[in-house]
């Protein structure tokens, strides 16, 4: 069941103010599907920066990386009232938890990323989470544990191969990972220092989205 | 090792915009030790509430409830540099995040409370967090699961038996818990709807203040 559309880029801006987000939609702008407003920007203030982006690119979907963790319905309900498309919520919360983050999204009309980070049994939560009704799961690599080696992609053709919902595939992904991660089965490439810590980041998001292009 | 200073009272100030989160603090003040700054909040605005209570309330003390489970050093440098005195980290973070979030917090000269919210083995665990430096561990019934009849205060006995650090309680407290959560050796007591859902908020986190006055 994987890759029955194309896959998409989703811009991961983890910076910590609304400036730095501008300036980097700015340009990269329109090499990316979906806008994500990081959790260490939304930390520091809030969901404006999303509302602002939306305002100004109306034309992208915007993911809130809200990894909801308690109070599901009212941390969702905020997120979709303020615009995003997506929000996050982790894979390890209580499924009470992702019902409420569930119930939100009917009720505005978005979309809900379960995030597996932490998760032990990643294959079998995988497939509970999509049970519960959850929409996309993301294989994701926490951005402390990148610099010790570990395979972002490790479990991708298991998890792939238990649950039919799409799949995004975050942490420490490069150009260089998208055909791998593409050919095992990923729907959305999340990609953060991949683009922003490139010399030219416009360039570094057109030429994964001409990789995807090419290969898909 | 329980109960080494007179026990304190956080207010969980679980709304979601700064203008609710004024009224409760004003009509709450002084019967409080600890503000919390709740997820919901910093999801709907960021750290901005936190600065502006601090410079109407400087004499309380501020919790940034966080909940880091990742990027753990930029989160957490964001919270302290933005006025709190303790931030959260959850503890089912890696340990390499509960590093970041210390280190963030010798840098800024603050706190951390670890969240043991879907830690499945509890004591091993707050252990391990104590062993990495973790100044209190809290002891966190999630929101979501309160209906379902969880007693807040499982396992606080086995914890407080296994750590020497600060321990919080917290999901669902209310006055008629204060005595036994003391008695068990809870030194932080945080209070959300046990406070803001009565019908005299100010009364109730006085009762509470009282309360432990009396049996400390």
């Amino acid at each position: 069941m994987a890759n029955q559309c194309k896959p998409k880029l989703q811009l991961a801006m983890d910076v910590t103010n609304t400036a730095d987000a501008l300036s980097l939609v700015e340009a990269v702008y329109p090499f990316f599907d979906i806008a994500e407003i990081g959790t260490p920007l939304i930390i520091e203030e809030g969901l404006a920066p999303l509302e602002i982006l939306k305002v100004k690119y109306p034309d992208k979907k915007y993911l809130a990386d809200t990894k909801i963790v308690d109070a599901g319905y009212i941390e969702a309900s905020s997120a979709f009232k303020r615009g995003a498309d997506i929000v996050t919520v982790l894979g390890v919360a209580d499924d009470k938890t992702v019902h409420g983050v569930l119930e939100a999204a009917c009720a505005y009309h978005g979309k809900v990323m379960a995030d597996l980070m932490h998760v032990t049994n990643r294959i079998e939560r995988a497939k509970a989470l999509e049970s519960l009704g959850i929409h996309t799961i993301c294989l994701h690599t926490a951005y402390d544990v990148q610099q010790i080696g570990v395979d972002p992609m490790a479990d991708l053709t298991e998890i792939r191969a238990a649950v039919a919902c799409p799949l995004a595939i975050a942490g420490g992904i490069t150009l260089d990972d998208v055909e791998r991660a593409v050919t095992l089965g990923a729907d959305i490439l999340v990609v953060g220092g991949g683009i922003v810590k490139q010399r030219n980041p416009r360039q570094a998001a057109r030429r994964i989205i001409e990789k995807i292009e090419v290969i898909s």
